[in-house]
């Protein structure tokens, strides 16, 4: 049960719901960060935020996350699983690799970010943007897993609920599927 | 050196001129967090920030938000100081210092906060919305620190610097001060 009286919603979406004044800049900061025009594409981007969110052990986000970042890549949730848990060896591109090292750095402690990290991304091809975006994600992620694990929001375990709104939030982006946080939302996003 | 090419700005003002497109939302909600009208005061808000920006060892984060707090409390750094190395012992209300452990254990783990803090904090006659913007606060500035060191921004030392800032950024909010990152910055606020 939330720390606090939220709206019954799951994950970010109570407190969003709750407090809309901070959720218009939460919205926007992921819109902008994930989904608007970028040389990194939304699935590598959302797996960035997927494997954040793992490290960080936020259910709700790292499930939620995998699943728009699977609906980016095809549907492949292996692809999702192989990244949180031992992106080494997974089918991603050597440059996603450097980046999320440093993403890695990041979660724990910004300062643990060495000019070795950065150097080994550049070889790989990532640009200055594409660095400041991704210590900016895996930050802005370390935001996001404390605010829904620090009010004990609703967390479900069944997949599909996931897979469903990731297929949707893949499609629409994060502004326009936050619109229906208070309104009226489909029943089976609301239940446990 | 920042590990990227940012303007030479001190601490978040560099990736953040650097990317207006992010800064617009991080402005946004650190304005709303700790400015917008609320039953906490401007200078609590600043502490709960600064208080959690000490925890995670980012020195421009909380030598600005520790002087913006002092400017809102009279100019009382003895008090910063207290709340940043001896909370429980700080002339701060018994609600405030509930309100601190709750964002101390949002900076390790949202996962960390416990039913026994929020009813310690509620029998000190903390509100819901209290609550949750202390948790948003901390996961915030967990943020932040990471957004600031990741890069290695550039975070100087002079306390002057950041009391001058303090001052006007007190006065006159974080969106306003920030209009400032680009054109034409005041040489005092640029050098290190």
């Amino acid at each position: 049960m939330p720390h606090i009286d939220l709206p019954n919603l799951p994950g970010i979406r109570g407190p969003m719901a709750f407090r809309p004044e901070t959720s218009k800049p939460l919205n926007e900061l992921v819109e902008v960060l994930l989904r608007h025009p970028s040389s990194l594409t939304p699935g590598e981007r959302e797996l960035i935020a997927t494997f954040v969110s793992a490290r960080n052990n936020c259910h709700y986000c790292q499930s939620i996350h995998g699943a728009i970042a699977a609906a980016h890549l095809d549907g492949d949730e292996d692809l999702v699983l192989c990244v949180k848990t031992d992106p080494n060896n997974a089918a991603i591109s050597p440059k996603l690799k450097a980046l999320l090292v440093i993403a890695g750095k990041v979660q724990v402690d910004g300062k643990n970010v060495t000019s070795e990290d950065i150097a080994a991304a550049r070889s790989e091809g990532a640009t200055d943007l594409e660095i400041h975006d991704t210590v900016l994600i895996a930050a802005a992620f370390c935001m996001y897993n404390r605010y829904v694990d620090g009010l004990a929001t609703i967390q479900p375990h069944d997949p599909t609920l996931y897979r469903e709104r990731g297929k949707m939030v893949a499609r629409n982006g994060y502004v326009a599927a936050n619109l229906t946080n208070v309104a009226n939302p489909p029943a089976e996003l609301v239940t446990r």
